[in-house]
């Protein structure tokens, strides 16, 4: 059978690392497949996983501040420069890791992957490629921020070349908003009004543009929500990426 | 006269800083407008200008790692969450601060600044408030990649609540490339007809779509195509952010 990289994605704190950690451990007790955990985010001091594979065994943010005496900035740039010139060999190692599942973390911020590295990356990796874009539920409750969060996953499919689904994490925090945010993704009508009612000025034609026009391009997919924290809504991420998968694999 | 904030924007290593100084110069040298700099960026070392405000009067990424103890990562979702906590008593600061153009650096990491403490500072700013999205003039010469930057542009204008313009940086280095992209915002047909030679995959249909919709939502505006480095197309740049800045006095 095809193996499967998830690329777990989402902008710094998003609990990419805790979601790693998770869903690979619910595989593992739940269904016979193999997981191996990847780490690709130089700047990590602590992982909730044992990685089989560990960028930071090449460089690390830290290891550049002090080796090239730069600033957190100048070394995160240079870090996105060694990602990308080593996106060949660390696919290459990555890839000789037999697994049926390999769940590879990404850097704290979001923007050195996609800009720097990643979309090499996911194009070199063997297989059957998805990507995981984590959504704080919290930002999604807002419809100018749901509407937002659908753009930048378009985005994200779009730059790394692959399907990018989008997860709500943090649920946990977030229980009271998710009938609303289910609400608005059923009913084009619904997310229109509440763009009125929530947004002002110049932002308002440009959402309901969006809004508009997002129907076009999405299939008006149920979100999958979880909690990376407290391990709620595994089986129907296992459920969601298990379809896509298959989808992709009768494709490629 | 109402004075204009300008929110610098763009990926680590975009040339942000380098703008700031640059264009602001610019203007001193050719107008008689006044100009202040804020800095926004707890993590950069160096500024290439001197700032009137400076976030790093209050806290650095460098000194939170130490402080707490903290990682990288850690440390700037740390900044993050202080950027948001003192948005307000920033945006006080520097609405005090006597100008015409306030030059706004911000956060070497955008998503830092669009996923806490971006929005709320830009509401709070008083006056006219644009931002200026920085893409490297070599990511927009390929289809998808011009397709992912004006939808990025997008997602920006929407989450911070302002008008968001677009400009190509780095133009001293793609000179070549320039009549492409030029060609590929004119003409949507040759647009769609690069995807489809560069694309492959999952991908095509999505950009395809997208490349059909942007028309509805961007107005066919030329890019303004600037170098930090050489200081060429600041006269351009003054142009378009005059022209916007009229548009949005009339309107607020």
């Amino acid at each position: 059978m095809r193996s499967l990289n998830l690329i777990i994605l989402g902008t710094a704190g998003a609990g990419k690392s805790a979601l790693v950690a998770t869903f690979g451990k619910w595989i593992e007790q739940n269904t016979d497949r193999k997981v191996a955990y990847i780490n690709l985010d130089p700047g990590c001091d602590f992982l909730p996983f044992d990685p089989d594979f560990d960028v930071r065994d090449y460089f690390t943010i830290a290891q550049i501040m002090r080796d090239e005496n730069l600033g957190p900035n100048g070394a995160m740039v240079r870090a996105s420069e060694l990602l990308e010139q080593k996106a060949e060999e660390f696919s290459r190692r990555i890839n000789e890791i037999e697994a049926d599942v390999r769940l590879i973390d990404t850097p704290g911020q979001m923007e050195v992957f996609l800009f720097h590295g990643g979309p090499e990356f996911a194009k070199l990796m063997r297989d059957v490629t998805i990507s995981l874009f984590l959504v704080d539920a919290q930002i999604a409750a807002r419809a100018a921020g749901f509407v937002f969060t659908r753009l930048l996953g378009l985005s994200i499919g779009l730059r790394l070349e692959v399907p990018a689904i989008a997860i709500l994490n943090k649920v946990d925090l977030a229980h009271d908003k998710l009938a609303e945010i289910d609400r608005m993704s059923a009913d084009l009508e619904l997310l229109k009004e509440r763009v009125v009612e929530e947004s002002s000025g110049v932002v308002v034609d440009l959402t309901l543009g969006l809004s508009k026009v997002l129907p076009e391009l999405l299939p008006a997919a149920r979100l999958v929500k979880v909690s990376a924290k407290t391990g709620e809504g595994m089986q129907d991420l296992f459920d969601i990426v298990h379809e896509v998968f298959c989808a992709c694999g009768d494709l490629t």
